[in-house]
């Protein structure tokens, strides 16, 4: 799993331009030289931000630290584990996952146990009892390492998960099945932190100040993927030569400004949704970790003076080709209300040749003497022309190759996009207040100390029985 | 996997109404009453499709002459396969692949092949070269069945698959390799039916007037359905207690067009987007069948007199608890532009024990005693309370359990609901011209005969360089 040093991804914004798909829903280079001249301003507060450690995120491709001690423990373990499980939710599982999908063989947990040449990766962030409890019954928990992954350690559905692992690891090991557990958490504050002291985990940290959406490069992200084979010092490297990229104040030539300069302004322009569709089932569950990114940072009350107003694009999944054949006749004939990223690849680095066959009919035949990767590029080409006709502004990325290198680029390309496109926004790009009266509700009804009234109030809501059908 | 016989599912539509979400974004009474008034006629217009067999997906739950057959396959293949490779994209490959979530035990398919009761499904509706390969290279094609699905026999990526597939199973079995295929297509028309009864492969029918989306019930998705343990009678059964229940033109007695009363209504004040968000993780992957059953349907120009529109609400599939984590901050404190149908489970089958533990520690030691289904409820019932709370419209659809009969009448009732909103929004629900562009631009790419002039149009709309960074 060796990532091959490769040319870095391309931004092509050719088919959101007027000349592309009109004037009723392309840019003008007007528009777009509009942020241009606010992009220095936003590039030195971003930079200032940074300087006096108020973005530690921007910093983690550099923190060698984090990589060597990482390289230490993975190489101390090596053997003793079939199972890498995260405990984990959210920006702790999200960004693990995207990787994992991106660069491991696909269908690798598949094969038999002496095939693997790396643990299998659960990353377990949901509590569906049915699909815990299978996966408990999937591994053998003495060969398994649990890692629960937990800023604050109060982190409802990881702690529930984490307790559950612990009784059934503590029977099955004694005592010394604290060997079977690795937490990652607060430096030094938190409820996991101190749990981990006195059971004697190993730990890594959740560096101060990185929320869990920007949190992938961070041992968060890093210590599963390592565990489970991911060349984390490529990933490193590649999010390093996006930091590089990233650093000009000139929209044009920044990748990242640029591209958060286009989805703000078709925002602004009535598009409130924004579609990510990778033409790579490699590239898939990026689309899920840019969700979190990208709607949990943009989706804000942003209050101004006495007036307060819901934003924030709606961040959409979909798959090339699969969902041509499910979304396309609403991207193209629905309303005009979406801009589009398609994520392209270079060199998907293998391919099949259709054989020839029933060169006789007309139908199929045509198809016999190219390739797999020919017919997904042309199909990503045709659905790109189908959608400019339609005037649908879209971009495409291109990831020359997939591996460590590409998508570290990739990932990090998107952090420093949603940090322009939250300042150009005008919110608070890092918090996340509207997840608390869920989380208090919760606590609420899970009879947690201190929220009785809480409790009263949502017994209070219950609907009629009439409109229940 | 036998499926008990369990009380049906139900629709809670208290938090749409103005009483739960305020008169700016919840309907009243007499908005409701107003798609009452105008059910009788649709009813009857369905119905009189019906009779005419213009609507042949509503008679599938009871086409027996399906089921008979298909156990009888099923059966003459016992121990034979050790995977299922079901080769198809869209409609053919959605709804096999959300009941097969829904109903299979989770993890199933990393049993070794000992422990395991039924052969693994492996749905390929993608043209990625590495997944294509990396499947090929995880099974034994001898042992393996390859069901191609395509109606017309000219679905490029299907035929791609397939005829990859059979040259790979010709050379490993020589002439009888027709034994380890199942084509599923048109009954008498199209290009894959010659190349079967030539070849000598057992086949099912895509019914007549049955489009992709509607095929769930047809052995589109019966027959891989039946070969990989699932109880398909049960399905049907489910299927059928939801049309009867759907007989009736009452609209608030009507779980099918209530629902798409109430999608519309919203869909009409303002909120474009439909999020799906099932509390479960069996249900995940009927989000994404949804998706191209709400999509494809009802995203259509609508032409009336001489003004074209384009209209139809995006479908977005989101998941209960994880995106809590995710998206629940855009979802209270974003745009109020969506309508949510959160899926309930009742019974989840199985629970486990949080065991008792950090009694002290604050901010976990609460969890101890509870379940995971009790957290996981709890979960539900508080993103429903802060949605209510924030004026976000949202009905809850419950399953008592997940199992073959409430899927059946789920996935039946979504269709019904797509039937009854296409009439209401006044377009034509059962086709994709929309699709075409695309086909058409894809055979131009891969030189497909008669397709010289389209192949010209879309070399000459290459954009710029200098809009590539």
């Amino acid at each position: 799993m060796a990532a091959r040093k490769t040319p870095q991804i391309t931004l092509d914004y050719n088919n959101v331009l007027t000349s592309a798909v009109g004037k009723s829903h392309g840019l003008t280079a007007a528009a777009i030289d509009g942020i241009a001249a606010k992009a220095p301003r936003i590039a030195a507060l971003l930079a200032a931000q940074r300087a006096a450690g108020k973005l530690p995120y921007r910093d983690l491709p550099y923190r060698d630290d984090h990589a060597k001690a990482i390289a230490a423990s993975v190489a101390r373990k090596r053997g003793r584990f079939d199972n890498v499980v995260v405990l984990g939710i959210g920006g702790s599982a999200l960004g693990a996952t995207a990787i994992y999908t991106a660069c491991a063989k696909p269908y690798a947990s598949l094969l038999d146990k002496k095939q693997r040449k790396s643990p299998r990766l659960f990353v377990m962030d949901n509590i569906d009892p049915a699909q815990f409890a299978a996966m408990l019954e999937t591994i053998d928990p003495a060969r398994s390492l649990f890692v629960p992954i937990s800023k604050s350690g109060s982190t409802a559905e990881t702690m529930a998960q984490f307790m559950i692992c612990r009784e059934l690891l503590k029977k099955r090991l004694g005592a010394k099945y604290a060997r079977n557990v690795v937490a990652i958490t607060d430096q030094a504050k938190g409820y996991l932190r101190p749990i981990a002291e006195q059971e004697g985990y190993e730990t890594f940290p959740v560096p101060d100040g990185v929320g869990g959406r920007f949190s992938v490069l961070s041992p968060v992200g890093l210590f599963p993927l390592a565990m489970v084979g991911i060349d984390i010092k490529a990933l490193l490297e590649g999010a390093a030569a996006m930091d590089r990229r990233c650093e000009t104040p000139r929209l044009r030539e920044n990748p990242a400004f640029l591209s958060a300069a286009i989805q703000y302004l078709c925002y602004q322009r009535g598009k409130p949704m924004s579609v990510m569709m990778p033409y790579s089932q490699a590239l898939r569950d990026v689309a899920d970790w840019y969700r979190q990114l990208w709607a949990e940072s943009l989706g804000k009350i942003r209050t101004r003076g006495s007036k307060s107003e819901c934003v924030g694009p709606t961040p959409i999944k979909a798959l090339g080709v699969t969902d041509q054949h499910s979304q396309v006749q609403l991207y193209r004939e629905g309303p005009n209300d979406k801009v589009f990223t398609l994520l392209a690849v270079g060199d998907f680095g293998c391919d099949i040749a259709i054989p020839k066959a029933f060169g006789d009919v007309e139908g199929c035949g045509y198809l016999g003497g190219h390739t797999m990767g020919e017919l997904m590029d042309a199909e990503r080409r045709a659905t790109t022309f189908a959608l400019t006709k339609s005037q649908r502004p879209n971009v495409t990325i291109t990831l020359p190759v997939v591996n460590e290198y590409t998508v570290g680029q990739l990932l990090y390309m998107l952090m420093v996009q949603t940090s322009f496109a939250g300042e150009l926004l005008g919110i608070n790009t890092y918090d996340q207040p509207g997840v608390e009266e869920g989380k208090i509700a919760t606590y609420a009804l899970m009879g947690r100390k201190g929220y009785a009234a809480a409790r009263k109030e949502i017994r209070s809501l219950k609907g009629s029985r009439k409109y229940i059908v």
